[in-house]
C-alpha cells in the first residue's frame, strides 16, 4: 500500500513530499486517514537527530487525529469511521511488568511512531490498534491533536507527582506543554503559580486559569505567595533549581517534562529540609491517556493552536524553531 | 537543679565534666534521669561546629534511654519511673500544618535536643515530655538508643520513600544507620541488597538478613541481581549517582539519609526513563517513632552496639571520628 507523506531526506533537511509503502495492514493494525496532526518540539529533534535515533527518510508527526479507514483481522475496540488519536507511542509489549500496570509508556520495548516508523504528516498511515485512542465528542478535530503528546504529557506528569485537588501547583513555562498543565491544574481544583519570562504570558495564563502568574526577571530567584506541592517543568532551559525546590512545601515534588541541557546541580538538603522530591515523567500509559481525553473532554481543556496546511509545513517546523506558535502549531491535510 | 554531664568548653574541644543549672520544671518537662545514650556521627558534627549552629559549652548526646524522676504539672503520658526514649528532636511547634500532620520532624519551628539545648551525656537532662517516648518491654536499655535517631532515620526514610513489603530495597553503606535498615527492610517483608566496599561489612550485612551483598571496588559501577524499588544511601560520602539510578526499576526512589559533601550530579534523563525519584528524609515524627520503636519489639530489629563507661566518651569519640565502632558507640553512666 502506497502512502503519501512529507519527509525529511536527511538530518535537518526541509520536509519534501515523499510516497512510502506501509505494506499489508497486520491482523491488530488499523489504515488511518490523517485529518490533523500538531508539530511538536520532539519531531524538530527528530529532524535533526538530536536523539541519534533517526532514520531517513523520516516523516514526522506524531499529535495525529484520523478516520479509521480500515481495520486489522484482530482490531476489536475501533471500528471503521471512528475517529481516534495517536500520540508518541506506536507500540510496547504488553507483557512486562510495565505494560501489566498500564505504564506502556516505560516498557522497555516501547516504540515511538516516528522513531520506529513513519509519522503523521502524511495522507495515511499504519497503526497499531492497540495505541488508538477514541477522541470524545466534545473535542473537536483541529485542537485535539495536541492533547496526543503535550496533553498526556503533563497530565501524566501532574498526576504521577500525586496531583488530585486542593493543592497548589507551580509550572514553569507557558508553551505548548504549560499552557495545557495551567489548565488541567487549575480545572481539577487546584491553585496555579506560573513561572515565566514574559509579561505576555503571564497574562494569557492568568486567562487560562493560573492563579498567580511570576515574571522571573534575569538573576532573581522566583517567588511566590504560596509554598507548593508540585512543580512542574515545562521549560527545556537551565535555571536555578535549587531556587525553585525552596518553594516547595513538605513532601513537595518538582518534577519535569522538559529536561535541562545539562545535569541538575542538586544540594541535597534542600530534598532534605522538608523531604522533598525531584523526579521527571515521560508521556502516559494508556489508561491516562484515555483518562486525560475525559478529563479534557469533561472541563474544557483546550490547546490553543495555530492551524497550517500541510503544504506549509516548512514555515510551521520554522515558526516552532524560533519559538513563536502560540502554542501549538496543528497541520491540516 | 544542678546537673553533671560531659562538654565540649569549644569547637573541636575533648568532653571535660561539667555542671550546669538546668532551672525549674515548666508545666510539660520532665526531669531524666539517664540509664544509656548512644553517640551518633551528628554529636561529632555538633562538637565541631560543622554546620554553624553550636553554642558552647555543648553536651552532646541525643539517642538518650532514661526514666522519669520527676515530672511537670501538665505532663499526662509518661508517669515517673517509667522508661523513655529521647531521640534528635528538642520539641517543636506543635500548632503547624507539618506537626498536626505528624510531621514534627518538619516544623519550622523544630528544635534539636543538642543544639537548643543540653544532651544526653550526663546524669540527667530536662525535656519536654511530649518527646519522650516509652521503650517497648522487650528492647534493652544498652541497645535502645541508637533506635532513636539512627533507627529512626531510616525507618521513617524506607517509609516514606514508599517501603511496605515485597519490594526490592537497596541500601548504601553498612554502619550504624545501614546495619539497621537492613534489618528493618529484611524483616519486614523485603528483599535486601547492600552496597559496601568491605567484604567484612558484606558478609555481616547478609547475617543481619541482607540477601545479597554487593562489594563495590574502586571505580565499577555497582550492579545488583534484581532492579530496585527502593535505594536508601547511608553513606556520607559523593558516589556515582548516575550508575545508583540505573539499578532503579520503574517509579523506583533513591533516598538520602546521609548527605554528599557535594551538590549530586543528577541527570534528569535517568529519571525520565523510568519515571524514578529522588528524595531526602530528616529522622521522622513522632507517631512514625512509636511505629518504629513498636516494629523494632516485634520484629526483633537490634542494633549492634560497642558499650563505653562515660567516664570514657572521649575514647569513643575517637572510635567513631576513626569509624572503628561496630555499628554504634553507647555510653553507660
Amino acid at each position: 500500500m502506497k502512502i503519501s507523506a512529507m519527509a525529511a531526506a536527511q538530518r535537518g533537511a526541509a520536509l519534501q513530499p515523499c510516497e512510502y509503502d506501509a505494506g499489508n495492514l497486520g491482523p491488530h493494525d488499523c489504515l488511518i486517514e490523517v485529518a490533523a496532526c500538531g508539530l511538536c518540539h520532539s519531531d524538530i529533534h527528530m529532524i535533526d537527530d538530536d536523539w541519534r535515533i533517526s532514520s531517513y527518510p523520516l516523516v514526522p508527526g506524531h499529535e495525529i487525529i484520523g478516520r479509521v479507514e480500515e481495520t486489522g483481522s484482530s482490531v476489536k475496540h475501533v471500528k471503521r469511521g471512528e475517529r481516534i488519536g495517536i500520540g508518541w507511542q506506536r507500540s510496547s509489549c504488553l507483557q512486562c511488568d510495565d505494560c501489566l500496570r498500564g505504564d506502556e509508556n516505560l516498557c522497555d520495548g516501547n516504540q515511538g511512531v516516528i522513531s520506529h516508523g513513519h509519522g503523521g504528516f502524511a495522507e495515511r498511515l499504519v497503526m497499531d490498534s492497540r495505541f488508538l485512542f477514541p477522541i470524545p465528542e466534545g473535542i473537536t478535530t483541529d485542537v485535539a491533536g495536541p492533547l496526543l503528546c503535550g496533553g498526556i504529557t503533563v497530565f501524566a506528569a501532574l498526576r504521577t507527582a500525586g496531583m488530585t485537588s486542593g493543592q497548589r501547583v507551580g509550572v514553569i513555562g507557558v508553551g505548548g506543554l504549560g499552557h495545557l498543565a495551567v489548565q488541567f491544574a487549575a480545572k481539577l481544583g487546584n491553585w496555579v503559580t506560573v513561572f515565566t519570562t514574559s509579561d505576555d504570558k503571564a497574562e494569557f495564563a492568568a486567562r487560562l486559569g493560573a492563579h498567580e502568574a511570576v515574571v522571573v526577571a534575569g538573576d532573581e530567584p522566583p517567588r511566590s505567595s504560596r509554598r507548593l506541592d508540585i512543580l512542574l517543568n515545562t521549560a527545556p532551559a537551565n535555571l536555578d533549581w535549587a531556587a525553585y525546590l525552596k518553594l516547595l512545601d513538605s513532601d513537595g515534588t518538582l518534577t519535569f517534562v522538559a529536561l535541562p541541557s545539562t545535569a541538575m546541580q542538586l544540594p541535597v538538603e534542600l530534598l532534605l529540609f522538608k523531604r522533598r522530591r525531584v523526579m521527571a515523567s515521560p508521556i502516559g500509559g494508556r489508561a491516562l491517556m484515555r483518562d486525560m481525553l475525559r478529563t479534557a473532554d469533561t472541563f474544557g481543556v483546550v490547546p490553543l493552536i495555530e492551524k497550517f496546511p500541510l503544504g506549509e509545513i516548512n514555515t510551521a517546523i520554522r515558526k516552532v524553531r524560533e519559538n513563536t506558535v502560540r502554542y501549538r502549531a496543528v497541520l491540516m491535510p
